[in-house]
């Protein structure tokens, strides 16, 4: 089960505004990452300083600054601070366990998602927080590795027109390229749902059912992701900030249909899960009653057969049928109209 | 399974309003068919090249172009461009896996429906993208054939009022034939679970249930289908665009009540397919108990007659019963009485 | 399973406004009831010809129009062009799979509810269209019969203030007689209810599921007409339209409130049913259980005895308690201890 | 099963505002208690004829007059009439079937709530309707009994600041009193719940089922008693009338809050029914698994065992085995051995 | 079961604002802690008498008023008139079956919260009523412990911001000190139910089931607690009072945040139990599935063998295959060859 609660505990009774890390599993070194254009410039570094980037924040251009690895978090509050960042803003981004938001501060927008991914056959969650302000843009993500590779080739090579807008439009491509993954995951699910429901009907078993729950459970953190995702979205385009042109809103009217899209999808796959359950559950059943009625038949027919041949084993010394010449063969003959007219009735019964 | 989420992965990181073809099974060349009315003019074509479309453009009649396959996107993009259709509707005429909605920009307004139809037993889904504009009206389909004929017959023949009104008549009409369609997909339902229902009472059996199983998944993809085109329905009819005329919204109002009439009756199937699972459920407990109690009764009755046999047939030397005369009657006469004292409590029970 | 979707195939692609007759097992020729009252004059009438009716609208008296059977389409035509019925009225008008709904048409209030009564045992609905406008009320049903018998009755002897008031507090007493008759239909159903209560909990049996499958279908049927009907109604009396006076408003709202306590009381009917079938499951499970605890006991005691007697029915040479002279009664004894001591088991086990 | 729609039909085709007694068991004559009292002075009485409360009508003083028995309908309208009721009101007085509500007639607010109380082990439901004018305040209930008698002992003794306040203060009381006898009830169906739990959980049987069933369904009626009942009393809070003071309105906020927490237990309790409901299936499918496992272990024990001895009390003449000195016990040991294993292996699978 | 309901009908009948204690166990002296701060000043002190406080109140420091036990409710009445406190309020403050809620009466805030804690592996609620005034903060709490340790520890050592702000902000910092010890509840709970999950899906048993059951009511009423505990603080955060600076508003929508996670994370526990216990129920019912088998398995092969050897125990006199040289060789081979058949049967419809 994915932790949906970490460490919370940790920070209990600290005074607000203190940014402590929340999460798991960090190591290594903090990295940052600069982009850095305009319609006709373009420049990348990856720096070694946080104080390196100050001279970005002055220039026109827009400047993309992806910060990757949050718990060494006094680095991220010098970046924060630099940038003119709240210490709640600061608080949300170093606690992993945030529920994707959308939060307008005068001259900032923060916007918190969820990026998800597959990795060893494991659906995984990855905190994104993505800062807009006038002409940047700050993402910060926990781990290297994301899924912004296709908007970076676009900056670089100038294709279609992001290099032509502003911070906005840089801020809703990222979200763009967010919702996307939710898409290439979805299919994934749908694909292995698929796979199940064709074994399940035909020969229904145990390790499918648990292979449901995983998907179920699956979902079920993806509608968490969900809701939230399309609701801060939604804020966004509806001229949530000052910061994000008419123009832009547009786009993200896009991206807001395809979160209610992911979200229709996500409900579809679970009636369907559901369904196969009962599927499951009645399939059982029936192999119950398949069961039961062999052993019936088997049963019904021998045991009063075998209780005619007990009769004549008994060692009475007054047996007339016994020494009936032809006593054997007529008792061979009954058992086998009797066991005969068994299996009739239950041919007629329509259990055989 | 329908294909819920096609591949959406394709496109990917591509900048915005660049149209991807998504859907499957494409082929053959595009074909493009324009009907060009007034109330006293009627022309019908099949146009060869894209460019032959501008001239109807100009003019003041009502011009319909329906444009089939969309898999050639420049193809689209060219004919979309010539009326001044955003990027983005581009973007999502071609791609087939958009929610039904209406978005009204300013000078068209552009629905999205998905037309449901049976073939092979199978309900399959195509997307419509309606464009209305001044005079003209837009429709797009991924392959040949529609269920708009006996619009194109009230056209050419000049019956009821569709040529005496405008372009939004002419949209309404397609719209009120695509929804129209909804209520032949719902019949053939409601007939395949009456017939399930019939049987299903009498003799349950599990092939039943995957039928129902199927319905179900039919539904669920109607209502994933009705439940946003009743919302671009609605907003249509409360006076969405200044291109739809109050004498077009009275009717529109008219499908908006279809549509709630098909969520209602989708929902209605929902409940008695639900139903009807607990009835087969349960069929199946009964039949259990069932093969039980004839298992009950011939062992319960059998197996202590058995155990009396088996005790005359023991080979002990001192066993003075045997020696008796009527021994082996009375031996009998007591195993009937037991039989039989056992049958009439199972009927007591009520079990025979 | 009542048809929910008639043959609504039959009208697709005609142009709007086209009335169709849409319903089962039309018959017999149309009839036309007139009732014209003031407070001091009251005449009635059966017309023969539709024409008949115009004199009665130029009078100042409220007028009541009944019209029974609407399968003669061009009849239904002639009389509501006489009144200045809108087109997609009367094409409602002769549908009769319309949801319930109140709509105001400027110069009339046009409503349509759907009036329930038992015939045979099964549960009809027929839809009755009841047109208001400035001194006249048409309506319209499918055949002969109503629930109105006791309005006539008032208007005829003068009874209560119907005669006093204007044509809207006419429409509100024929929809206040159509609500009434919800009330009796629940009555009967909550009787059935009850009588299946009181056996299921006794002596579970498979044909009371089917008979609250029944129930629970006409319920789900019944709800579909009554939540709408509900609203229409509410529509009326929170001023839907300006032909209904404050006065009726007031008797309205009552009604509304019947409306609201027809939907709860199918609510908990459904409630109430959806609990026996449960307890209905669980019975069957018990019953199994019961079997089976018969078939094991009688199965674990005689088995290993009959095991034993077995052993001694060997035909071994040498066996020496065959020769023992109290072998016999020894073994007896054993088994008599065995028998007992696995019943006392069973005993402390609950199972006896 | 409570009678949820009485005898509603008695009424059908009355004009409205006809008062027609609805209820059951109505006997006994109509009672009149009056209470009148201001800061300084207090009187009581039981009067004679309904003439006789016109007198305290007149005073300034707050007048309380509360009706026991509404069998009597033409008693009831007369002292209506005297105090200004509106003919729908009355209707709705003597209709025992009303769903709780609050209507603000100009000069009175009517009040319609339902009385729960315990008699007998079965739960009560009886209708109070509460009128408040501009000094006075109507209660009508069916019979002798209410749960005003504290109330009254506040009046009398003038405890609290009751007699200080208006006749809105006095409306308050007494639904205040009504709402906590809803607690009260609670309280029982809270024991009855945790009584069974226990129970359940250790042996679970039919009989507790029913229990649950029958507390379900109390819960359901509190629950369509309580829903309305908060809907009339937020309204009473939320200003609905000029006849509530703003200082009662706060104490109306507060018995407001109490509805919630009724509603609020209410669907705890339901959940817990469930729940407890899913855990007696289990538990009767675990008492089937264990009692199938002891037949399943005897019976694969004892049925091979049973046919070995079978082989050796065949009579064939060439039977080597027979003749062996050691033969029987050979085969004993090999039964031993055979069995054994087999207990073993039950053990290992944990079936033992 | 936790008492929803405590002893609320001791308090029937009593005039309203009459503070009656309600809980249970209630014992020892009432104690009052005292802390006073400003950016520069602090004094902590545990008063012995009420009239102590006063002086507090005067100051222009903030001073937070811990009043730890509340059976005495005479005590509670003192402080809160000094305070002036709403007779209503102190009534709510001592009855503990309070929803969460929050009120603004103009010249304070009252605000009640259920802290949740563990002790002895049971899940406790208690209440806590805040009352937040212009330069004062009264808490009151059932017993001795509570989750403000840090709190204390932060204003005595002077850490963050609280010294430097008012009283809205302690009054915030104790609402965040109660909604955070819901998380650690929530990750107690979470490990629980992964701990279950482990063990039901490889081998299912009925202590589980009951285990999830505690759980299942232990959500169901942190639940209850959490939604109305949302309500009151989002009332809180959106302007609910002048006593509340927008600059605390910022902090509170942050625990506002947070509330909606705790309730998101109890949805989807409870969707995962409910889950799990479809698994458990299918488990045992597999688990039938296999002992069936094994039981049909043994039988079917063994009882038509056993009934051969019944044939050849039979005493009739003429059998002939009795005196075959090699009869029973045959008879052994027969029977070898039948069981084997049998058993191949059964691996092939994969029973073994």
């Amino acid at each position: 089960m994915p932790k949906i609660i970490g460490m919370e505990s940790k920070k209990m009774g600290l005074p607000p505004g203190t940014p402590i890390y929340i999460g798991k599993g960090a190591a290594g070194k903090i990295k940052i990452e600069v982009i850095d254009y305009s319609e006709n410039s373009f420049e990348e570094k990856t720096l070694e300083k946080v104080e390196d980037c100050l001279p970005f924040k002055e220039k026109k251009n827009v400047t993309w600054i992806n910060v990757v690895g949050i718990h060494e978090t006094q680095e991220i509050e010098k970046i924060a601070n630099k940038f003119g960042i709240h210490p709640l803003t600061i608080e949300d981004i170093v606690n992993t366990n945030q529920r994707p938001k959308m939060e307008d501060f005068e001259n900032y927008v923060f916007v918190v998602l969820k990026m998800v991914y597959y990795s060893n056959e494991n659906l995984n969650f990855e905190q994104i927080s993505i800062i807009l302000g006038e002409n940047f843009v700050l993402t910060f993500q926990e781990k290297e590795g994301d899924v912004f590779g296709l908007v970076r080739e676009r900056i670089r090579k100038n294709k279609g027109k992001i290099r032509k807008m502003g911070s906005d439009y840089l801020a809703y491509s990222l979200v763009d390229a967010i919702v996307d993954n939710y898409f290439s995951v979805l299919e994934v699910l749908g694909e292995k749902i698929e796979q199940i429901e064709d074994k399940l009907i035909i020969k229904p078993e145990q390790k499918q059912l648990v292979a449901l729950h995983q998907i179920k459970r699956d979902l079920l953190f993806l509608r968490r992701a969900s809701w939230p995702m399309r609701e801060a979205i939604g804020q966004m385009h509806r001229g949530g900030s000052k910061l994000i042109t008419h123009t832009t809103e547009v786009y993200l009217r896009d991206i807001y249909d395809h979160t209610i899209l992911i979200i229709d999808t996500i409900e579809t796959y679970r009636d369907i899960i559901s369904d196969l359950f009962d599927i499951y559950l009645s399939s059982i059943s029936n192999k119950l009653n398949e069961i039961m009625k062999v052993l019936t038949i088997i049963a019904t027919i021998f045991i009063p057969l075998t209780f005619i041949t007990g009769i004549y084993g008994m060692n009475f010394e007054h047996m007339p049928e016994l020494k009936w010449e032809y006593g054997y063969y007529l008792i061979l003959l009954i058992m086998a109209i009797l066991g005969i007219s068994m299996a009739i009735t239950f041919k007629k019964r329509g259990w055989i």
